[in-house]
């Protein structure tokens, strides 16, 4: 069983632990597996208590570093099916990195810069605090939903309590073009929004709100949208980034 | 005759080219130096046309350079003065730059690493075209002066045809403390608005609005203003910073 | 048929067009693959002219990068062979890449940092000129086998024309440890070579020539082996960077 | 009084200590200030014990930064003399500093990312340790002279005891230019050695070892020497690096 824990396409956070509970109800003995590309150091996540098998991770998302790394973190039960697994498998072999790493070593090339950065990228983390971390990105999510209602616009993620703190997606009305408006933003704002992916493409456009981020590199976001709604004709309400200062700008 | 083109701490950009008419309709013989700190590359400027002796210019602002250059531009007048004045100089003394530089060298240690990245500086300066540079910073700084006429606040620079468009002053109402407020902001928003300097201190804050520095950059700055006035508890009015994302977000 | 054009692990370069030639004289209908890691950028390379179907590169050796690219040359035989080929493959799967290159994208996240480099880093070669670059590389390679000749030591390459010019291995006099010898310069003079791998564990050491180096980067390399065979008490002959210096200070 | 504790142009470091002595034997009032432009972070300095009154230092030598930063120690007579001179001074006047970084503050634009650099450097220095960084500096001077010897060559500094931990001057045979090997040096092996200043302009090369510099990359530099001397035509003795190689590999 694999899930991603928060869809980069939609917007949507699964609920990981239900997930688990529901193949533990059904006593399947699948491995689960999990990936947490966009919300790894953005959105608190359980590996252990969840009791996922493989959890998979970059990165170049809440690591705020480039692409480059793949974090893996592997349970018992994992690594023990790997080891009588009788499929062929060179990239999703374990077994070299594990052995190696032990006495400070990497299997083949390690990537020595993409290390040191995550090693200054982990003490930024543990300086603002891991919990204060996904506060400020539930805050800067709900700051966005704000402003996405008070643009009279709709969300992808339909259910509240699903909806993602690294990024969110909006509906465009019927009629408009998302990857039109994506383009006048770019163009007029140096602003590159997030694209619909698949078939949803053209009919929503994606913020993104996670990483090396604040409240005012929110603000100046949240001003691109409501200029480019403006701008491409899109029919708005006016004034979705006061509702957005309001949330942030709470005493 | 010493003046600034751009005054840093009022936010007022001086007319040179009449101070320079008054200079020869007294037919005073005096050098006339201009500093252009806060408006080298980010106001246009006419050293020749303008009949100036001495320009000063610096690397930190308009540049887009860490502080470290210091820029002469000189006259012939200026030089042929230099070489006769009696005053003690090292500092002020041009001559073993200029003998120096026409061979290819410094006269002392040369800051190399800024000269690589004036090159670059420079380069990009010229891709964007020096006069729509000229013309973003006008943008920015009308945008500005709408929001702060959106919020009730008052401009420090009294005559419309002198505003900077570097940076804008903008006065406290009375009882209420530019610093207090400009230290909410720093604290909630860690942004660093300017001070009021000497006999303007507390009584105004300053927004800058130079060099590296796009529309949506704006538009967050004009947010952790517009978030700090309420915060602070000073009496102003919502929305300011929608006048300037109307006058932004123009078609 | 799989090769390496050039041997990391024993510096020894492979008769690339030799292999096509014989694979060809036994009509045999195999794709002809070719790694490139550790010569790419830095000895001459014919991927057409040589008959190779694909050649894989990357960022990290001659390419004066950090790692993170893997660069492939494919041809239209290897093409035309994937497109039917019914193994399973995702990672090996080169119609995703070559489709969104096509319009200036990347199936996922591109490594953006890395191809800013790549371009200054082909900027560079250009510059030099790739003859120049090769050229380089050999000199470097002739000047090291010179002062392995100079210290009485025995290269692990018996054939002088396949004597690699990106690295060099050299082989431990018997009843020494090579990985002792490299802990000893690691240690006392912080530069760190190539082990010996495999079956030559401890057998032999290998100095690394390649990328971002000249003269006296070499200079000081071989002066790091000679001053740590000396201190690591292996039986040596004084003198072998004279040899090195000679080669490499003609006139 | 004021003189150099590191004599950039002759590889001569000054007795400061002792020139103290003799301001005191004389009972005169002056003021001692010393430049230690080139020794700062390379070779042991006691501002106190040797009773100066105003120390210079800078950024871009021993303490391995750009230029930028100029530092100065201040006795507390030199601060009291200040209070009263009635010179004018602008650039010398240290009041404003010192009153403002009380406060955390600058007078004027600070040089934030050389204040971020010297937290490094500093932190880099006392990781090695100065007694470490400062014994460093004298092998490598002494591994230089034993090179200088070697090749049969003239140190320009005649007393041993005020040989230079920081850099090496070296007399050129009469009849030798030593701006023309200088040149040759440059252009094969792209390493500016510094030149002669002043009365012995040609007469003299200098070779810096000073700031983020190891064994190896001495040994790369007397190896550019080495060569450049057989290159430009100047007789000498070969084999002045294998004395230095020596010196460095003891065991």
């Amino acid at each position: 069983m694999a899930i991603v824990h928060n869809e980069t396409s939609t917007g949507v956070t699964c609920r990981v632990a239900d997930v688990r509970k529901a193949i533990d109800r059904a006593s399947h003995p699948c491995l689960f597996m999990v990936d947490t590309i966009s919300s790894l150091a953005s959105i608190d996540y359980f590996h252990d208590e969840w009791g996922v098998d493989v959890t998979v991770g970059c990165s170049q998302k809440g690591l705020m570093l480039p692409p480059g790394l793949g974090l893996n973190a592997i349970s018992a039960k994992a690594l023990s099916v790997a080891k009588t697994a009788r499929m062929p498998k060179s990239y999703w072999d374990w077994e070299p990195m594990l052995s190696t790493n032990k006495v400070g070593f990497f299997p083949y090339t390690p990537p020595t810069n993409l290390l040191y950065g995550l090693k200054e990228s982990l003490k930024m983390l543990r300086e603002e605090g891991l919990k204060n971390v996904f506060a400020r990105h539930a805050r800067h999510a709900e700051a966005t939903r704000q402003a996405v209602q008070g643009w009279g616009l709709e969300l992808n993620c339909a259910n509240p309590e699903e909806c993602s703190s690294s990024l969110t997606a909006v509906r465009m009305p019927p009629g408009h073009d998302a990857d039109a408006f994506r383009k006048v933003v770019l163009e007029r704002f140096n602003m590159s929004l997030g694209n619909g992916l698949g078939k949803v493409q053209g009919k929503l456009f994606r913020i993104g709100h996670l990483g090396d981020f604040n409240d005012l590199m929110l603000a100046g976001t949240l001003s691109g949208v409501e200029m480019g709604l403006g701008i491409a004709g899109v029919p708005y309400t006016k004034g979705g980034i006061m509702a957005a200062l309001k949330y942030l700008g709470q005493k």
